[in-house]
């Protein structure tokens, strides 16, 4: 147990309250590993880094995005996993009730803040899952983007970990396009070069030939 | 070694290979510790907690701010980091070559960009080390308020293993008034509880006495 704060006004009180609570999102680990370091990823470091692709990346964006909105998205649109844990998007069994989980995750989070911040939060986490803005676009092929790249740095660890095979990782992740083709290229190129190094499979070993 | 990425436009491969290299930001260990967990915090999501800071707590800027300005800034600001190592406000010896460090740390990291966005990235680490925008006294001023709320939720275990005492931590933070008088305030009541509480010292015990 973390002692209690001193007292300050109830705004301010939520608020903190709030940014202390998420400090649990860099105990939420991914699947994935670090591409230096002998560990899996937590979702706050993940986070940050897609901010950092959208800094860099962001001229191709297939629409003209705000890039701060992207950024701002991105910062928060792991949050719910505090509660819900991370859902790899290669799980589909955990992808069944995922939206029911994140959403009950939402109502807590989002709930510690002042009502107006709560809102506005729960807005930009609403829009990243929606994927229908231009911004929400972009920010789910970044989302996307950089796991692959973890594992075909890691060569393939979690794919062969979890028996996934190419035509699983293309399908799950072909909405890169629709955020932004030329990252989407860039996928592709990476997944044929995995394909080619052995790092992930032709197809799924446990399946029956087609 | 991680494997070789396919080949793509120079542009490309030289953002691609920034957004690698600053995976290692995910290995670059603060002297503080989580909140809720039994480990330290390392900097890029520590950048991340910054960057949630800051949406919530931009109201009480002492100024107008430019918020996805304090953002960027924050997301950026420990880069150099990754070959110049963390060094703690407390640390006089390490503070001493720090900026030197760090101005060669940059000079390698910004320089694996393409030139245009090189020289956008050294901009915003420079507004911040200097410290004079608006954006910049706040971006630091929330860069200086999360350790010491994290030391408090930790029973001052840093501050005690250092042997910091109060009038440290008020010489070393008092900067934050300079970008937020009210996160002051709120850092000025925590100190006071810490010391109230015996988590924080108020004097050095192996200072002379004054």
């Amino acid at each position: 147990m973390n002692p209690p704060l001193p007292v300050f006004s109830e705004r301010m009180k939520r608020q903190l309250a709030f940014l202390i609570e998420i400090d649990k999102l860099k105990s939420v680990l991914r699947r994935s590993y670090l591409v230096h370091e002998d560990r899996r990823e937590n979702s706050a470091e993940h986070s940050w880094h897609l901010a950092m692709l959208t800094l860099v990346l962001s001229e191709y964006a297939n629409e003209a995005v705000d890039m701060n909105c992207v950024i701002r998205m991105l910062l928060v649109h792991d949050l719910v996993e505090i509660d819900a844990g991370d859902t790899s998007c290669y799980d589909d069994e955990g992808l069944r009730d995922k939206v029911e989980r994140e959403r009950h995750a939402a109502d807590r989070l989002f709930g510690l803040l002042p009502p107006d911040q709560g809102r506005a939060f729960r807005l930009l986490w609403e829009e990243f899952e929606a994927g229908q803005s231009p911004e929400a676009k972009f920010a789910r092929a970044v989302d996307r983007m950089m796991p692959i790249l973890h594992e075909y740095l890691t060569r393939g660890r979690t794919w062969q970990a979890h028996g996934i095979d190419r035509r699983q990782v293309v399908a799950k992740n072909a909405i890169i396009e629709e955020g932004a083709q030329d990252l989407w290229h860039v996928v592709e190129s990476v997944i044929e070069e995995a394909v080619a190094r052995g790092y992930l499979s032709e197809k799924q070993a446990t399946l029956q030939g087609e």
